[in-house]
């Protein structure tokens, strides 16, 4: 067993000795996601407020909504929540690179098989060079796909990994 | 501002006044990545013992393999992580519909326009009838497709709503 996998153990025994939200329901008790980026620097529940059971909590590459669509259309057609918090964040690794940088290091790490595979699927790593333009046009895209219907209340925010503050874009 | 978007501004003064963790890096300082639910009920960070800093979290409908492939390509390839800890849970929305059911729902709920946009992208919600098997099935989807190395240690989990506990499926 690796040291990670003794440390999700560790975690599992000291986590559920204390444990007394075994009754939450499966909806979402405040009827609202929020998509955020996977990155190692933030942490939804402390720094945006969600308590256990409150929200979905949909994480990806950038919080790309692109992405999320999936995830985003369950959770309100299935599950019903009804509002949107986008928060992308500072610092962000889509920043710092594009999909021709992405494509040359699949082929350089991992060869001309793993090359084949990415490009038969046309895999788009969605990076995006200006990060307030992005939490606008990830907005906007959410506002005009069919999918998430106009009563869906969404906002865009940026998360300051720098201070711990999140702020408002639109 | 709706309440939701007023919690998000409380929760930022609150964390941001006693944050001292401006100095984490971008790449996870553990080098791993966890891939789990957006389920409401989901703590990572406490259920798992995730440290703010050490590992990508990765959340969509269902902990889908399939869906975060763009996410953990970039996690590994770009950002240096070398295992995967994936974490499916009881309980899970994903197991109580079928594609056809939310295509369903979909066509009654958003009409016409919205059926046609989930018609013409193929949109498969990757629902899953028995859970220990879809633990065991991401595993192996992880294990042979070419975009993730064999070195990559990668193992199963099941995470329980009821009693806080995750235990080891692979």
């Amino acid at each position: 067993m690796s040291a990670i996998q003794k440390n999700v153990e560790a975690a599992s025994e000291r986590y559920s000795s204390g444990f007394t939200k075994g009754h939450l329901a499966l909806p979402p008790a405040k009827k609202y996601l929020v998509l955020t980026c996977m990155d190692a620097r933030i942490d939804p529940a402390q720094a945006f407020g969600i308590d256990l059971g409150d929200a979905h909590v949909i994480r990806n590459a950038g919080a790309s909504a692109h992405d999320a669509l999936r995830s985003i259309v369950i959770s309100e057609q299935l599950l019903g929540t009804q509002e949107i918090v986008l928060v992308k964040h500072t610092g962000c690794g889509m920043l710092t690179f594009t999909n021709e940088d992405a494509y040359g290091i699949v082929d350089k790490n991992l060869g001309s098989e793993a090359s084949a595979e990415l490009k038969s699927r046309g895999l788009d790593f969605l990076p995006f060079p200006e990060l307030e333009k992005a939490v606008e046009a990830d907005v906007k895209y959410i506002k005009e796909t069919k999918l998430i219907p106009d009563s869906v209340t969404v906002s865009g925010w940026v998360y300051e990994v720098e201070s711990g503050k999140t702020r408002r874009v639109v």
